[in-house]
């Protein structure tokens, strides 16, 4: 059977390092049987994917940033658990979005997100979500995800 | 002693088909002993409650809209767990409220969807909560409110 | 060892008296080894830390205002608790900081709270965290902050 490591080989998807918190706080906290996973912003490769949906950045560009804090989500994972496998379940993943006030798409941007957590877990990927608006993200991004995943031994 | 369904009925409320997720997320998942709900927006009868407080929504609009939130919570529990007296606690509920910037009374919304918590639960209803604003919300709807529920057997 | 109710006498940090809920919330819910702590609101010694980052707060002023938010969540888990010795881990902060559209330096903000929580509870206080914006928050306050703990006996 594919392993999550096999299914983001399939997609082309290179995991990054994981990024490093810059303060007091840690990328994940592992509690009991759940991962925290603190909140992702859309970086890729290195690059912040900045802007706000309705005011510069188009739908399309959100749904990758999206994805951007999927990748990076499941980084997260990758560091703390060794083995994607060990993932039992995509519990939860609070889904912020940086918006112009007239754009309401928002649960279509974060899909982004949600669609790639069911390409790489398959059905144990399938979450339960909130999809909110912010009027403005750190360092400008245009998405910020986090998370909360049920983990075996 | 009333079940919460016993109190729903004689609060009038007939708890609605539970809003089914329309991508590659879920309306609830459980974990271990707790039931994670995603944001659940203010919808009622199958119409959208939109709408900005402070700009275009009384307060008393906005108490509704977090009622309907909580109505859809429930109904979500309900599909969940089949009977809501296995909900042992609603440990903690998030609420965001589609706010101009200078409207203040966000914890007064959100006392829409606790109190009815509480008449329908009781004493087990009483639970945690944050209560912020954004900018918009999901085709415009007013509120969203997700939940963590501590369920038994 | 110092307890954390030691390094607090260090820092010269009182403990206030935990706000009480004034609604159908609670401040705090216990469910198995997990505290849920609702959102703390940034009050120091009765008065509101109101403002807007960006608009007419400092960067230094909204990381006061953090650190008032961790100074109240820290009192709810002493009022949940008795002794802070019994936190086991600082699991989850989700940070909301009230910001003007350009105002992107939203960790710096809350790090005020994330800081405090290392220097009170060591590499206990080490944890996961968002950190986002709204466009206001309950009374006009600058920064809310919920948090979620893991406990001991």
């Amino acid at each position: 059977m594919a392993t999550p490591e096999d299914r983001l080989a399939e997609l082309g998807i290179a995991l990054p390092a994981p990024m490093a918190a810059v303060a007091n706080y840690v990328p994940f906290v592992i509690t009991g049987n759940q991962l925290f996973v603190s909140g992702q912003v859309s970086v890729m490769d290195g690059a912040l994917m900045k802007g706000r949906l309705g005011e510069d950045l188009e739908l399309s560009a959100g749904q990758h940033a999206a994805r951007a804090c999927g990748i990076n989500l499941i980084a997260q994972c990758k560091a703390a658990l060794g083995e994607l496998s060990r993932v039992k379940r995509v519990v939860k993943l609070g889904g912020f979005v940086n918006c112009a006030p007239d754009f309401t798409d928002i649960p279509q941007v974060i899909n982004g997100c949600s669609d790639l957590m069911v390409e790489v877990f398959g059905e144990t990927g399938r979450h339960a979500r909130s999809a909110v608006s912010c009027p403005v993200l750190p360092l400008g991004v245009a998405v910020e995800i986090d998370g909360v995943f049920e983990i075996g031994a």
